[in-house]
């Protein structure tokens, strides 16, 4: 199963219908305001999650009578939407959730969804979870080695050490190959990386890389 | 002496022309297309950095034509344009350098640009280097005690740790006091707090901790 979340973020960070409906098995929760954003894309939510305080009566009583499962909650909590949210999709035990409207507008709540994100892939470790919009998706690589398919939406793909120095990071089957490299906290070295064939791979063995795929 | 650099991010994602203007003792440098931004919004760089790659060929005219100083790179260098112009921002020993054009658009350049200011900011501890865009100021702030002087541009003031855990942090004049708290890698609880006095503070003694300052 793979749960596509559809939070608050402007729209124009919300990743386009098409791709949203590309996604096999997938299972859509509204987040807050991103529950109109689904609906106004013609996707019914299984789910939407959130206080609804930036809501209109009239958008309320729509998602009041499209969406089945509403799980309304005190403005005053200690979780934003998009975190209950992501806790709701664990609860499901997919094996993908992707997050959209994110990312975009004010640059604390991306950072803020970037640490949450960060937090719940290690507490979910069988679980990929990632954030998404028009040009890019952005991840966190556990130890281990990953396959990174080759995508035809994303030119570029970046590393970033995220917490820590990252030591002995091997890329293969990308333009720029590594072996056994050392990324560090305050370095640009690993960006703008193109996967050249099939499926390229990142190893390493402590730490956590953050991963963006990007296009222009 | 203020060195205001504007970076070739989508114009979106350039501050305001009447907020550039409005600081004083301000030098401009154009980095790459940030360059022909500038000179858009009638402001003449001191001096412009880049490849200049992007540009066409009558663009690339008007900037040797308006452009006293023009440092043009090879396209295969090592840093970024970004990164050469604040290195030339910083030969000017300026108290303060902002850079607009730098946080939207592909996420991975401005999390390259984050860690970029991250290492030079400790590079140079003296002069505060902040990001800014319409809406948001992004900086980090070095262990000590750092004032925030209220800003009626931004509501928010969010902080998150940058490379490590912070402990002891400690936080007056704003809405959520702290007092010797640890701000952790992967928490999101210390955001959206609000300046309430003329000028707040934060101090520790360990880390950097990546500040952000918003606005719906």
């Amino acid at each position: 199963m793979h749960v596509i979340i559809c939070a608050g973020g402007p729209e124009e960070e919300v990743a386009e219908r098409d791709v949203l409906l590309s996604f096999d098995d997938a299972v859509f929760i509204g987040a807050d305001h991103g529950t109109i954003y689904l609906l106004d894309k013609g996707i019914i939510p299984t789910m939407a999650v959130g206080d609804f305080d930036s809501l209109t009566i009239e958008e309320w009583q729509r998602v009041e009578r499209e969406v089945k499962t509403i799980e309304r909650h005190e403005p005053e909590k200690d979780e934003t939407d998009t975190e209950l949210a992501i806790i709701r999709a664990l609860e499901m035990k997919p094996q993908k959730i992707t997050v959209t409207g994110a990312t975009g507008g004010r640059l604390d709540h991306y950072e803020s969804n970037l640490h949450l994100v960060y937090r719940l892939q290690k507490e979910a470790p069988n679980c990929s979870i990632r954030l998404m919009n028009k040009t890019n998706e952005v991840r966190f690589i556990l130890p281990g080695t990953s396959r990174l398919p080759y995508d035809q939406r994303y030119k570029y793909m970046s590393f970033f050490a995220f917490g820590r120095d990252v030591p002995d990071v091997t890329l293969k089957g990308v333009a720029y190959e590594t072996h056994s490299e050392l990324v560090q906290m305050g370095t640009t070295r690993f960006t703008s990386n193109e996967v050249i064939s099939a499926s390229a791979t990142v190893s390493f063995s402590e730490g956590a890389l953050l991963m963006i795929r990007s296009n222009d």
